[in-house]
């Protein structure tokens, strides 16, 4: 297989043909709720946010959209989410030194080359967390919609179904023009929208350390702890600047009760790095939630799941280095393991290609559009993270602005997982070397 | 000395002295122009500001104060930029693995450890480039002013002298409100000025490479040609973007001849990083140029010289990293000689805690004031990187906000050169090595 395509840019383009089939599907005048066909513009992008399960719209998912084209956008983000989640597991074991993690995730690999029973390994593994997760999940939310808000079983199971896949492929995607907003005080429905989201945002290895050793936390991976590490910090953080920036904002958190206003802080710290839902208005958030987001957003989820941005893992790596490096040890060690070289050097490489791909689409929108710089930063990082949360400006930027955000989605989703892989497979030690030069820094 | 007091500490330690005296003397009666004493936070704001060679200012420099508060201002940035620029090529020296810039700085050091001697004669080197530099281009201001503005002889002194202390220590304090905004037209002031800009921004250890081996590149050292490399780029990539953005602005450079707009593009691009004086309004400026100062202004100057930032050279060093990186190569190589492992743990501390005070500070802001995201920002990175460029929101901010501001100038000038300095001195080899284990990255 590699012989014949690198498996990075396989990737790629598996997910270019994903987004070009939904795109021609989304034209049928069938997909729309008027009958008519829609532009290849608005098709395109709501391909690509699909495919890429990152949520943002230029049009309601709800009122422009049939059934069928729901059904469309369902599967695509279906799709990509599983797609997603087996690719970079894929791309992670042909790469990955790690012995521990490569026997506990398939029996027999060899380094840099995976059989074809390998990969079928991993996508029934992947196919079997993923519909056991979003069935017992959309069965949650059905009967909740049915019993408490009165839908038909059709409607209650459909609106079930739709949420928990969105969920659990981190997709954000709604039937509803506001997201999760009339959910807001009903815990009944955002607690299993929040499980489906963290567990499909984790990432797959993680999911089989812990399905594998859950009483033996010892024996989990240096991946594993450290993303646990990293989630569980970046979840309280969240949740406790969502709290404090918003607790008095009567537009969101101000007219609630304290554990409605807990409730809605805390779904939006698990949403935030790459769900998408809402379930307050996030143009009327204090700019200083905004910037909190940034943050949120930019770092994303688990490796090799179905969260965008630079991913937890990367950060807790780089955060690793400087508290090493500040403590005067030349190893970065965390969990009685030593982080190589190698590890740091792509992860700086992905932090500042991430961090260029965000100045640059800035750039871009503030080229094109006339919307305040804060929101247009937010717009841009939550296509980058294929996060979908927005400030509400999406619909209104013009062409160039929402093809600037189809290239952030694809860049920034499958741009990520291919690049550490690509970095990994490249490298090679050179057949010489040069007399080591130290440069001032700083 | 080591031994009694960590060189970094007694830096960080001297720099705050001499704000404490500057903010004692500027409280004084005689300090202000009308006799009354300045409250503390105006004095104190000034003397940081003054000292971390930065130029944000809460008051106008030429009405507030009296010639003698003014001339207290010019002390302490000349004290701070002199200081600025010996300490760190002290520390740098100590530090400093090459022996090529080792030799070239002083005749005699031995690794981590100073006579003396060589302070003595990194101080003497130091005093002659700044007081030449400055002594020439006073003359020439002085001159200009006197012949073509109609100043008499002492008044074009005055000027000439304080605008030439303030270019070379790239402290950007003018004695004009508008700055330098009403020589927008005369190249002979503007010129004079970046030059000097370039000259004391360039850093000492560039200067001496090429003093003593100008005509010889191939040996000068590898931070003098990462600097100059990045430099160029910076400034040309700063030139091509305020042209881009503001050529069309009719506030800034639309009303312009061209080769008006090309001569203060240019100023912008040779100010942007660190010296802080402007020819047009900043306040109206195109939002898109005050993004591309974003950038700008935190990478900042040359190491060891009176520029703020993170440095050029530490820019440059990730850049290549990165691009060895995405080439497959695990050595970063450049100018035939190899980046060291050590050099790029460094470099990332010091990008990884910059940005981290940046958002820290932006944070801030944002809670204590109502001013735009975008001028904000701006706010924060011009006084993190030192260089008091504004949009005009410096004076209206609050009491918390000013302070803040503060902390960010002696951080962003006192932390980063003592910040690499102590992670070099503090590094050591581990007693043990942990076993090695990659983490999934992106
Ligand atoms: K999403
Ligand atoms: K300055």
């Amino acid at each position: 297989m590699r012989k014949i395509l690198h498996p990075a840019r396989a990737v790629a383009l598996s997910f270019l043909l994903a987004i070009v089939a939904g795109t021609i599907l989304l034209m049928l005048p069938a997909s729309r709720a008027d009958g008519l066909a829609a532009p290849w513009l608005t098709a395109f992008f709501t391909s690509v946010s699909a495919v890429c399960v990152t949520g943002l719209a230029t049009v309601d998912t709800g009122t422009y959209w049939s059934t069928f084209g729901q059904a469309v956008i369902m599967v695509l983000f279906q799709i990509g989410g599983f797609g997603m989640m087996t690719a970079a597991t894929l791309l992670g074991l042909m790469v990955n030194r790690s012995p521990r993690l490569r026997t506990r995730l398939v029996t027999q690999v060899e380094t840099h080359s995976l059989g074809l029973g390998d990969v079928a390994q991993v996508a029934r593994l992947v196919l079997v967390v993923t519909f056991t997760c979003e069935i017992l999940i959309a069965i949650v939310l059905t009967l909740r919609l049915h019993l408490a808000y009165g839908l038909n079983w059709g409607d209650a199971a459909w609106s079930g179904l739709f949420h928990a896949v969105s969920a659990f492929n981190n997709a954000g995607f709604s039937i509803h023009a506001d997201s999760l907003v009339r959910y807001a005080q009903d815990a009944l429905i955002l607690l299993p929208v929040m499980i489906a989201i963290l567990i499909g945002g984790i990432g797959f290895p993680v999911l089989q350390d812990l399905r594998l050793k859950f009483r033996d936390p010892r024996h989990w991976s240096l991946h594993t702890k450290l993303t646990l590490l990293g989630t569980g910090i970046l979840l309280v953080a969240g949740f406790v600047a969502v709290l404090a920036f918003e607790s008095a904002n009567p537009k969101t958190l101000g007219a609630m009760t304290m554990p409605e206003k807990i409730l809605n802080a805390a779904f939006a710290s698990v949403s935030a790095r790459t769900a998408g839902f809402n379930t307050v208005d996030f143009g009327a958030l204090t700019r200083d939630t905004w910037a909190a987001h940034y943050l949120l957003m930019f770092i994303g989820g688990g490796s090799a799941g179905t969260a965008g941005g630079v991913k937890v893992g990367t950060a807790v790596i780089l955060v690793m280095l400087v508290l090493a490096e500040i403590r005067g040890h030349t190893d970065s060690e965390a969990f009685g393991r030593r982080i190589g070289a190698s590890a740091h050097r792509q992860a700086i490489t992905v932090l500042v290609l991430g961090s260029a791909m965000i100045v640059l689409g800035t750039m871009i929108l503030l080229r094109v559009s006339d919307f305040p710089t804060d929101r247009i930063i937010f717009e841009v990082i939550s296509a980058f993270g294929t996060v979908g949360l927005s400030t509400g400006i999406t619909a209104d930027l013009p062409p160039a602005g929402q093809l600037t955000l189809t290239a952030l989605m694809y860049l920034g989703r499958v741009g990520t997982i291919t690049l550490a892989t690509s970095l990994v497979l490249a490298e090679r030690r050179m057949p010489y070397r040069y007399p080591e030069e130290h440069p001032i820094v700083g």
